[in-house]
């Protein structure tokens, strides 16, 4: 998120918090960086505050813990402030729009409905929810979605740090991830609902996922079968990724990529390593369509988690809250007009 | 394989063919032994003979291409030789019996119907095919089986040298095995097929294969799903797995692992690293049962692909051939009266 | 080690400690158990009791944390019972044998300088040294080693679990283990330093160090150059290698390897997929000796280092004491004779 | 090479040759692409030519096998053409340069002995000597560097597509890589030697490699020991490095990187998956700078082997060739003055 934002023509970093442990400790002691690109310089030398404690910034993003990440937020947005989240606490609340920015930009509208005191909360969704969303949004948009099989093959930076120890992944997978079969199973639901009257009435999509830990370190495959609203041909099917474009990229928004969904024609492709950087990290490369037995149609997606799957995905939602003017009285946009 | 016929207590290796490149060369020389335990002694100095002239051995195990294994298992058959391949060619031959010892043993009795003078070709299933099918079969004999979705995680030794390099594969997945989805969706019907009147019956079941490879050494990942004839309870399952014996166990094949479909049950395994090795290497782990809102149930499976889905297995296919007298006078075997 | 006791001739195992936290549950409970064998069932109902306390059992093995090594290992040698310990802690004791049974076991006989009230502490080296000591014995004892540059490439088991994260360690390398070149560079000087009056004069050896940790399950790789005392032939080493047995072996004692050191004559091995579980883990596989341009010679090195340099060598150092009688009066076995 | 010739300021491609196999082929059908980037489009459709018959560009750059590179880079060269090659065959050449632009820029001058009628060839050296070089030519510049120990952690690009198989890869290490030592050990002395009178003395410097190929994708990891001149103390060593910049830098080439030589002032670190990209892939990161027992001091060098390794910095070269016009009447570049 950190080196995401450097550089943004938008938003510029105020502060950064952390637990009480890290706090009053200069940002580069205070973290483990393991990302090849340096600390941005700026951020290095900053104090981290305490979650909590108000702050003047208007806007934040939070990666906090579920643990800590339920109450804080809300009181963050009780405060006042519009808080970007990654965690998976209030992603189902009612009002609480769960926002893939390509696919569900209205449900920002739900914030109206949120009665914390001029903040909000946003939700972005599970890092392996947003790679499948994607890829089903325009088959959905066009074609209806009906059913959905997903097993995943996803990538160890998905667990964070310490996250996965070596000791069980080398040469290994491991098929299981706690709590992420439900969160694909359900997530699409809402996403793909329908905001009537402040309400999210959740699409008649049935999705069975099973979910596996591969030895990558980003980018995580999804293999997709899916039974659509009516019979349709693969060339349709090819043209409704290709040509899906969505609200960010026509309102220009800074973290768009170009093409959401991009469809790879080789018979071994997509793959984590050679896909996951496509569109700077922002697109779904899809690939392998055919028919299915069972169902209707099976693909492969690859995307990647960290970038797409969170920190990125949770910039672009930002991108579109100030570009809708989705939170009135933004602190610090004010009377801004974002955009080309 | 020869590693497992290493000190068989029924076979003793006679000969080592391969193609005319290396005939005349001593087999240390001429292969590229890659197991981490050295090659037999017996074997070292044996000097490797052209594939094609006549053996004496009755009993022939073929690893051959399936560029070459076509026409040159046929002609050993034709000699008189017991062949007992794990190429793809003669699988779905009408009068092959495409075994797994513990599923179809009866299917042996197709050998009666193959015109070869004397011979007879057993064909060993793909890979992942058999890890599938043993997972089924308690299920399928219990409470039938109608539709199987299945995606596969596996080893790269399925590849064999020098098969998928390095640099494809590590921090990667390739979402694409070729012909392996084929082969997954259509050898589980003709090995649970009904066998009458010298005829194999394909069974009415419905299969949908994705393949993967992915960084492991040894050991296939299934994620599978089924729908079932009728409604079971968890337990039903597991019990279906954990009693599941077969004929090898009963006849007390030495290759027979005690029990072949081991239930684990720990919430993150089955793990290819840690149960691939499992009856030593020829069971098949199962784990992770739950129900599926598409099928019936979800499971995961892991199994050894090179001894259970390879040399192993087609070790079992003659084992259970010899002990069955599935073969007249296969030479070697005349009067003998292998078992314990 | 538990693994390894499981039906070992001499030794049966009677309790297992562990720190409050886990005191108290059963074995299979307190434990995370990452092997692919199974867990020994007699120790998996078994109660794990509190590291502390007396124990009934003669003869211990600690595997125990360094923060809880030095002051637990001396307490249950004065309690009487004999330690032999994978620790760093009592190490460079000046009365604590370091011992690589093959290469000084008659620095067991610093056990009776030891105070305690009837009990002893041997300790076990660290994993890199005793591969390297191994390899090095034999040429130390033929024509003096004088020099030796080593740079490690170590296997994740090495630190235990959770140890090295997934996410630091694939498609990478570390460069870096904790006291690891420390311990190479002083640890081999005891070991080879020559007993006299009950005291260890380090041998005149310098070592130099660099450790990398690497992408292998189990296996540490060591690339040394050494200067010898004098000028000798490649066939002089190798055969120095391939003869050496040392004590273990002449005595019978059941871990004890064949061969201790075994020299692999293939351009690009050893290599620790292949070689780590030579002699079942407990022998080290050398290789690729050629001339060197500053030192003398040079040459690579594979051995197990949870096998020969953990549990297995700690065993074996147990086995030798009790053949040798270097304990008087250990409990279970006061009369005994153990041996073949 | 292609994707770093995408966009050059300087450079625009012209043709792609291959061998008779695919000449004739469109480039994206003929070429098996396995970069995260695409193919660059002008690139993709490009015509690829036979390797040999006379081009009409200057300029050529040389990935050829070392089976082919011996006469086809002569006959080029022969025709006028300004070969920089990547292949070994002419590196040790008395007449041709093995330049490392930042290290020995003034070896260009060699170039004027050679007799070809107006073409040149100019040696770019092996991946692993280039990280080697840079990293001792801070210290041998200022102090003289008298003996080095080398031993390399390379990453599997090195060795092309198909390279190293996977299954003698994964959760491996090859202590080998066939014909590297010789080149680490013969390779420095040229570059660090003086030229005088249209020769290169070799420099008077002493170096032992091992190598070793390990899991990781791209990044070559060196630990080198070194003996100096003189005794210096840490500071002046990092200071050395630190302030390194060489001509490429004062000239201004387009792929020049700000600092050649990084000093990364962590524990663990440098590390190939978080520093091979340092500098765009073209500078050298140096850690863990320590006292050695055996010569002076120990140090850890990482650097990307494709990128500087390989053809960033063949592209280096034919820039310092342009800048220093070294090449008369070199075509396409006869009056021009590239550069700032």
């Amino acid at each position: 998120m950190l080196a995401l934002l450097d550089g943004h023509p938008w938003f510029r970093l105020g502060s950064v918090t952390a637990s009480e442990r890290s706090a009053g400790r200069v940002y580069e002691e205070a973290a483990r960086w393991v990302l090849p690109t340096p600390i941005p310089e700026e951020v290095a030398c900053m104090e981290v505050r305490a979650t909590g404690p108000a702050l003047t910034e208007g806007l934040l993003f939070s990666a906090l813990d579920a643990s800590a990440a339920g109450s804080a937020e809300s009181e963050y947005a009780e405060q006042g402030h519009v808080v970007v989240s990654n965690a998976r606490n209030h992603r189902m609340d009612p009002d609480v729009p769960l926002l893939v920015p390509e696919v569900n930009p209205d449900h920002l509208d739900l914030v109206a409905r949120q009665s914390f005191g001029g903040g909000a909360i946003i939700a972005n969704p599970n890092c392996s929810t947003i790679g499948m969303v994607l890829a089903l949004a325009p088959l959905h948009q066009a074609f209806g979605v009906e059913r959905v099989n997903v097993v995943s093959l996803q990538a160890i930076s998905g667990a964070g740090m310490p996250g996965v120890a070596s000791l069980q992944i080398v040469d290994n997978v491991i098929p299981f991830i706690s709590g992420e079969e439900d969160k694909l199973e359900t997530e699409p639901l809402k996403i793909f609902g329908e905001l009537e009257d402040g309400l999210v009435t959740p699409a008649p999509l049935t999705v069975s996922a099973q979910c596996n830990r591969v030895p990558v370190v980003d980018g995580h495959t999804l293999c997709i079968s899916v039974k659509l609203g009516r019979a349709v041909s693969a060339e349709a099917i090819i043209d409704a990724w290709d040509s899906f474009r969505g609200e960010p990229t026509a309102l220009g928004l800074p973290s768009a990529p170009a093409r959401p969904v991009v469809y790879v024609d080789e018979p071994d492709q997509p793959q984590p390593r050679m896909h996951r950087d496509l569109g700077s990290g922002m697109a779904v490369a899809v690939g392998r369509l055919r028919h299915c037995p069972l169902l209707d149609w099976k693909f492969v997606t690859t995307s990647h988690n960290t970038v797409r799957g969170a920190a990125g995905g949770a910039l672009l939602c930002a991108e579109l809250a100030v570009a809708r003017r989705a939170v009135e009285g933004l602190r610090g946009f004010e009377g801004a007009s974002p955009g080309p």
